[in-house]
């Protein structure tokens, strides 16, 4: 260190431990938001962090990119659908597509356990070149770290990925408004019941699918049609009920979803019940929802359906007048009722 | 998954381990360096990755950027002379810096253990915080994971770093030839010294602080000064050794240093000693080594001298014909001997 800098170096000894991190702060829900705006958002003012979307948006000359980081952690590391290096890939650059980027390149840092087995890492690299060659990204950058056996369980891998924004066709150009139509691009919630169902041996007869997949196809159709998507997240950490929330609060709106169109495969809705989850908050990795007008509720669709990953695109629901309920769900009795904020503690290590 | 893809799902049983990832493959050296040949090399051709540098190129519009990554597990997660907080961000923007790029902006991707305190992350998150607006880099995205208790020991810290390339001065304009001077920035071997030292109570008497910081600075020196750097590199895992080895391969050529110039300060020294190391081989955190012409070496001095942490820069050697030797040091006797490339098993989790 060199002279006059503060040192900000505090024995361990020295310092008390008032509150301890738990589960909650890494499940994408209330328990996330709370420790972000507690951590991070009172220390990182005025960056595009405080935006708070999937991605952060930086200027080059006169292109706008788009920049975000991710890592990986998911138990087990291989799961129906996919395996660390596919979802660490198809994450995030899914991530830069939900703010309308198209993901150019992309970083690749690994962190591996002492005894790792190299037969496992050459399937998930090999998954990593395999998606990142399907969304012709670039691995620009890489980095290795290997820890004593014990001090970590398995692999985690951060990527970090960086896209272009301009020109994105007529994204995020129309205020939502009352009546606006909440479309999901797929059936929801399995992701959390695949890993959940690798994870534990005899839980189900039959492996379940992850939805783990890339979304930069449903971008581009979106870019071509011309679709004027007035706001679309991936429904990762929290499900869709989380994305919905986080719409509520970031527009001041309401929102309402009808359980009957609400596509769950009968697989997953059967591992929920038995778990008893509502497949709402649980994790998708390659299921987006969006807010279109109600006008466009067609063109969206079939612009949607004309792509393999997105092909059962359904209209779920629509922005309300604003409510005291910021979500709620009729049901198939046509009673209503209130959706509540995913608090957390949910399912560790589902990404 | 949608239809038709190659699914890369294996479930483990099926799986045989005729090998296993060790900690050499994570230290820097020549485990490293074969890890990176069979693994990612082999993979990820024509990436920016093969070209071995601490940060890959990417173009935006007329604009060179250049993008690096780098997940920092170092133990303990305090250390005199800094924190994981602050190697984090130093550690990725040096990397910026040795390829010659001015660092604008980082993402910050956190892993910690359920139960990790509070009181910690915040004196971490608030030395990110310092350090990221010391080098007016912004911090544009984060993600934060929490892993079950005993499933990850403590805290790891991935960011990446986006960088402007252009202008970038007089640097890596010219070749390198026989009779150029090597130069160190300063004290060889502190950080590594330093977290060993703070790993293990009642090794040392007084604490060893390392020389973990910012190497913009010094960058920015050499760029006012239109200094004609012909390679530099800091010298972090493997140390100085790795970094001549290496040059020594990429270029051609063959270097000899000069063992009484190399700094390394008395308390480094005392432990390296003990613990029969040898400070070549030990890792720095704010130390960079750089090769220019001998007509230039005073003009480098002097420019590198004006700032802080390199204040005790100092010519520790020259390129020298082409010899089976790629790395020898002469001996305050007289008598040249091999340096050794570094082979791994140096000292795990240092950054």
């Amino acid at each position: 260190m060199s002279g006059g800098e503060k040192s900000l170096y505090c024995p361990a000894s020295q310092l008390t431990h008032p509150d301890l991190i738990s589960l909650t702060v890494g499940e994408g829900a209330k328990g996330s938001r709370d420790f972000l705006d507690r951590f991070i958002f009172s220390r990182f003012k005025g960056s595009s962090l405080a935006e708070r979307l999937d991605a952060g948006s930086i200027t080059c000359d006169s292109t706008q990119l788009a920049f975000t980081t991710d890592s990986f952690v998911v138990d087990p590391y291989f799961f129906p659908g996919g395996d660390i290096g596919k979802l660490a890939v198809c994450g995030t650059l899914n991530d830069l597509c939900m703010v309308g980027a198209l993901p150019r390149w992309i970083s690749l840092s690994l962190i591996l356990e002492e005894g790792f087995a190299c037969s496992h890492l050459a399937i998930i690299l090999d998954s990593v070149c395999h998606w990142s060659e399907r969304a012709t990204v670039e691995v620009v950058c890489g980095d290795t770290k290997v820890i004593p056996k014990g001090k970590m369980d398995g692999i985690f891998i951060n990527t970090s990925g960086i896209g272009v924004r301009s020109p994105i066709g007529n994204l995020f150009t129309e205020p939502i408004a009352e009546g606006d139509v909440i479309i999901v691009s797929g059936p929801i919630g399995s992701h959390g019941m695949a890993v959940m169902a690798a994870r534990t041996p005899g839980l189900v007869e039959n492996p379940i699918e992850s939805d783990c997949g890339l979304l930069l196809p449903v971008l581009r159709a979106l870019i071509e049609n011309d679709i004027p998507v007035k706001a679309m997240r991936d429904a990762t950490r929290g499900g869709v009920a989380a994305v919905l929330h986080e719409w509520a609060r970031q527009f001041g709106i309401s929102l309402s979803i009808e359980e009957p169109h609400i596509p769950v495969r009968d697989d997953v809705r059967g591992l929920t019940e038995l778990l008893g989850l509502d497949p709402l908050f649980v994790a998708n990795e390659g299921t987006m929802v969006l807010i279109v007008s109600d006008k466009d509720r067609e063109t969206t669709l079939a612009a949607m359906q004309s792509v393999p990953i997105s092909q059962q695109a359904v209209v779920i629901g629509k922005v309300v007048s604003r409510r005291h309920v910021p979500v709620s769900m009729i049901r198939g009795i046509g009673r209503e009722v209130a959706v509540h904020e995913p608090t957390g503690a949910l399912l560790p290590r589902i990404c």
